[in-house]
């Protein structure tokens, strides 16, 4: 939902360094983490692929910009990144239950079922 | 890495159901959880967008498949799935801990810096 | 490559409209082609999934913002994008000249095999 | 839609070489694009992030499964690859004009913008 005017953005980033000559990405997943600390942004580097982001559409894409920055400074000369992004009109989401929310509701119904 | 002659996958997906005319996506996730129970393979579905998943490539994308196959059967007229996948040949994967794995190397990083 | 200090980020996204009752998703792409219109930037609706832009970090992400917005408006309740993009610091992109540019390379090394 | 009990998949990939020390992918993507002329399936090497590619679904997944293999036998020692993938029940697809027929979908809805 929109905060002011802007829509409220509930991401899942997962960044590729390129051209790096070494196969683990770990410190700069670890880098975009630093960053992210200081974004303010609800955040949650994650087990697998990908790191949760949640805010103000323009605060949630700039933050994902200033990790490209950071991972460029700390010697990557190319990455790729995938962002899946969504936003909602139907109802509001209370800011930083974006994510988990989701997760929520489908544990709810597989309880029913004993899972 | 390979298990026989097939490459070890780490995949995370997010499956999304269109033209249900109900924006709520929690009954189809459920539904591929049910899905996933069934494969034998490691998975998880996770907070935000996406199911962690893991195994041999065939059985791994055989599985996504049989998810849109169930979730079709239960009305969705169409389903966009995004998979992020990676193999890797430089190291083994132990089976099943390929998605915990990296982010456990992120924190060690991090916990030098206090964090 | 950086514009003043922003990087240049080559991107490519799909955007799907959820909870509208209907399977085609093509009004939708015709709005956001509209968008992209007024944004200036260089992009291309193509075959398939997706749509390629390019441009600013900040105004190729705002486009898609915008895009989001005026998918809410056209009556989608929730919308779920994936955003390929990428940047790079070890050559110039001539402007408009990103997506384009990677598939000749691939064009010019198939030629020596005559494919 | 169905092939006997097949889902007919349209997708489109994008395949990330990791730690090659190279910035540079056209050559893997060229390595991608003999194997996929193997595969009998229709595909299009596309400007961009991606390549097109459609079929029955584990005909799909298993093209992109030996593209996995085959660059990573032209030295990559890991790789991250994105899949956006689609099926539908609600209309047959012409088999080879899934991807295709999207976009002439979004220009018909223009033309009458005199866009």
């Amino acid at each position: 939902m929109a905060e002011g005017n802007e829509l409220y953005a509930v991401a899942d980033f997962c960044l590729i360094p390129m051209g790096t000559g070494e196969s683990s990405v770990a410190h700069y997943i670890a880098e975009c983490q630093r960053i992210l600390e200081k974004s303010g942004l609800q955040f949650k580097v994650r087990a697998g692929y990908g790191t949760n982001l949640e805010g103000p559409w323009s605060a949630v894409t700039k933050a994902i910009g200033d990790c490209h920055a950071a991972v460029h400074a700390k010697g990557a000369p190319r990455i790729a990144t995938d962002i899946r992004i969504g936003t909602r009109v139907d109802r509001d989401i209370v800011p930083g239950t974006g994510n988990e929310g989701k997760v929520a509701r489908v544990r709810e119904i597989l309880a029913k079922d004993g899972l």
